[in-house]
């Protein structure tokens, strides 16, 4: 499937009916997953909230892990090292163990497994990964899906305005400077990883109000501040966030360029704009005459590692 | 107290026998703070690993937080807006709460408090308001603190390395970017934010093995590299982890500038770097020519708010 098809097919991902079975009672879950998997726990966790949520994108699970965790290792391909590393030690824990996953090893092992479509770079796979954990693990309508699908299927449509922020961060080399907050924090996340996967470029992201107490100064007296491109996420959920952020450009001579969000609730709000985020860093990698698919020094670093 | 004077008490810091009491059993912790205030529940966390914690840098505190909450709350000042919020909602959930404060609206809300020594940026008692932590939730015996006091007090003296760093750093105007991995993830952010809030410049905190999921890319193909000095710091805990750094190092052509740890725990390895992340921020400001105390625009934006 071409790439723009790839980041075409969210708006139908995210109607996919899959789910996995809660065996046994838990009071924690752990997420293990890395990159474009991993992004997945942390979208999750900010929209759950019915009990911690602890995302793991490394080699080694918390000690805590136990007969009571609900333990769900995401892997696109299947094999990515860091997360076997870590389904073997949660089966050692005697954890609740699910698995989501296109095949590979992980396919293999014996856990319940929600396989999902394969032939497509992990990235433009969350919409089949996340819905998995929201249909298994959250009451949501059916309408509501059906409103995101339909909120999403406009999103090219209405996306001259990310065209034009991608011509403007390229024409003179900026690196893009995320500002997420509630409900965007981790979509912050997603829009820089989507800029370094997709568009090959560096990109930082921040948090408000965290980011008032210690980025405040430096947005001011720092050299470079130039160089970035600030990037706000459309409506806060809380007024006085809004506050904050209104105040600290007016502080710091700092301009935020706010993205829209589209749909009515919560989590339409946030596809919305995590699908913002695959337009404009794919505008970013064809603007810069790059192919977005590329993960050449990744499959090379994978292999001098094996 | 003069500014490197407040830096130089971080050894005596640590010795603090404050603790408080665990009146009933918990399952997951939920420390709240912002800042200087809240990286000390990032560090700690790092380190523990028995159940669940999770820390709160925002207003609102997450749905789960019930009577089986730990809920500490630390605000240097004691006046932090965000941590005030919290606090209400965790009382109204029946969360067993502790406040970590030196003062203010915070240690008069009747809840246990250990109280820290005030008139310091909250950023240079760090050692202050992470003892307690260590004391009442961490066994660990007296001889690895006084070990840790010890090698601590050989950090300023070893330091000229690091002035040397901070003079590259600021003869071209670059960005440092320290690259953390276990046990040093929380310790990159405290960086990141001492050379933001000492130093007054911008900084990126990232991640291996995370880092090689996404940025390896762009940090061979993004304009912009050259403005950043990137920063690895001492040895990471697993050997793979080294091996990713050394290759990503090869693919990319980033040369990572590495900090050594001292000490011979994990504990003192991971203290010893956050201290000389104290000393090459200071030393930033210096050569910049800036007060490393200065926090007005942080004050403006607070009574602007309020």
């Amino acid at each position: 499937m071409e790439f723009l098809d790839q980041i075409r097919s969210f708006p139908e991902q995210i109607m996919s009916r899959n789910f996995f079975h809660i065996d046994r009672d838990f009071n924690n879950i752990v997420i293990s997953g890395m990159g474009g998997s991993g992004i997945v726990g942390r979208i999750f966790s900010e929209l759950y909230g019915m009990c911690p949520v602890q995302v793991v994108s490394d080699y080694e699970i918390p000690h805590y892990v136990n007969a009571k965790t609900l333990f769900i290792a995401i892997s696109y391909s299947g094999n990515t090292e860091e997360t076997l590393a870590t389904v073997k030690q949660a089966r050692e824990k005697g954890a609740q163990i699910k698995v989501i996953t296109s095949g590979g090893e992980l396919s293999k092992l014996g856990y319940e497994t929600v396989k999902v479509p394969s032939g497509m770079q992990p990235r433009n796979a969350l919409g089949y990964m996340l819905s998995p954990l929201l249909n298994s693990l959250m009451k949501i309508e059916q309408s509501e899906i059906d409103g995101a699908h339909e909120v999403l299927q406009t999103i090219e449509r209405e996306s001259s305005k990310l065209k034009q922020m991608a011509e403007e961060i390229c024409s003179v080399g900026l690196v893009p400077w995320i500002v997420g907050y509630e409900p965007y924090v981790s979509t912050a996340y997603r829009w820089k990883t989507q800029f370094n996967e997709n568009g090959k470029i560096l990109a930082i992201n921040s948090t408000i109000p965290e980011l008032n107490h210690n980025e405040t100064m430096p947005l001011k007296l720092s050299y470079g501040r130039e160089r970035f491109y600030f990037i706000s996420l459309g409506n806060p959920s809380l007024e006085r966030t809004g506050k904050r952020l209104r105040i600290t450009s007016d502080l710091t001579g700092i301009k935020f360029n706010n993205v829209k969000e589209y749909g009515s609730t919560m989590l339409q709000k946030v596809l919305s704009m995590i699908h913002s985020g695959d337009y404009i860093s794919y505008y970013v990698a064809k603007i810069r005459g790059l192919d977005p698919m590329d993960v050449s020094l990744i499959e090379e670093l994978k292999s001098r590692l094996s």
